[in-house]
């Protein structure tokens, strides 16, 4: 989002895997000991799609809402992809990638397939007469939506199903500001009973 | 919110256990087909948190954001309670009341409350140097957290060990325009599977 904004800003990288985000100093910005944290001119923010929204409104560029309806929107879609999208995707990623090969769940990433099968539908309705979420323009919608689904490509989750949700993802991710994404790379540990998977998940 | 904020409205009660929210006319207010919607003057909303900011951002009152500061905090704090606390306190009441008392268990119970101990010990450390979440006021983040949260009084579950919180939730349910809560009654079917359950909350 500061990229798309165009402002300048001081990346620190912290590592969350060594304890790195939970020093004294990091809980004081983010007292949840998670990554990402904002902190400028004493406002410390927690939650990433918060703070895009928060720079959005802040900052007035294409990106922002223009009025309290486009801004309504801007907000359902971000609630939408939480509470829709987000834990699902992660399973289905960790069933098709992140987890270790010989520990992958083809029953587990089938769950996951049928649970994102309807809001993803709902997506590709959506997108099937307009280009992008809110507006017809690229917002803050679009870059929070697209943001959580970039699991589905780094995943190379088959989305022929939803061929409106593929070419809108594919215009949001190949926006210069989001090279970033193309270079991530992780492992999840499958946690070794259900119980926790269900609670790794939940 | 509509009652915190003195608004009339129509309040259309919709079953989402008998198909009601599968229907085309309900489908065009929202295509999740869940429970709630909004609808007002040819805007519809889905995502019950983001239709209580964008009342909150469009009538003026002592819950709306006062600032883009303020807002953004409200945000944060509305995304952080879907994010940590919705999924693990919903496994937690099912297994304290939801499901049939024979169905419960104990183990997924603990690693519910496992998974809440972190963000709810975020939110007492919050809460005790602050009543109330955001700008030492009652407002649209304290509203939207706790209604999440009516779920822990529902399921009676022992706050002891987070009694700010305790004392913050008994403020936010007490306010007259809450009282609705108290009523509210519901069982879920156990799924038959450990697939299931993962399914159910993921």
């Amino acid at each position: 989002m500061l990229k798309e904004l165009g402002i300048e800003f001081e990346h620190v990288p912290v590592n969350f895997t060594d304890g790195s985000t939970h020093t004294p100093e990091f809980l004081k910005i983010n007292p949840n000991g998670r990554v990402p944290a904002y902190e400028s001119d004493g406002l410390c923010l927690f939650e990433s799609l918060a703070i895009n929204l928060y720079l959005a409104r802040k900052h007035d560029s294409p990106l922002s809402p223009a009025n309290l309806e486009e801004d309504a929107l801007m907000t359902q879609w971000t609630h939408w992809v939480i509470t829709e999208i987000e834990k699902p995707l992660l399973l289905a990623a960790a069933n098709l990638i992140l987890f270790d090969e010989d520990k992958r769940s083809l029953a587990e990433l089938e769950i996951a397939l049928k649970k994102l099968a309807r809001p993803l539908g709902v997506l590709n309705q959506h997108l099937s007469e307009r280009r992008y979420l809110v507006a017809e323009r690229f917002t803050v919608a679009d870059l929070n939506v697209s943001a959580v689904m970039t699991l589905a490509r780094l995943a190379a989750l088959d989305m022929s199903a939803w061929p409106n949700v593929d070419r809108w993802l594919e215009a949001c991710l190949e926006r210069p500001a989001a090279a970033d994404w193309k270079v991530i790379s992780f492992k999840i540990p499958r946690p070794e009973t259900d119980l926790g998977v269900l609670a790794m998940f939940v």
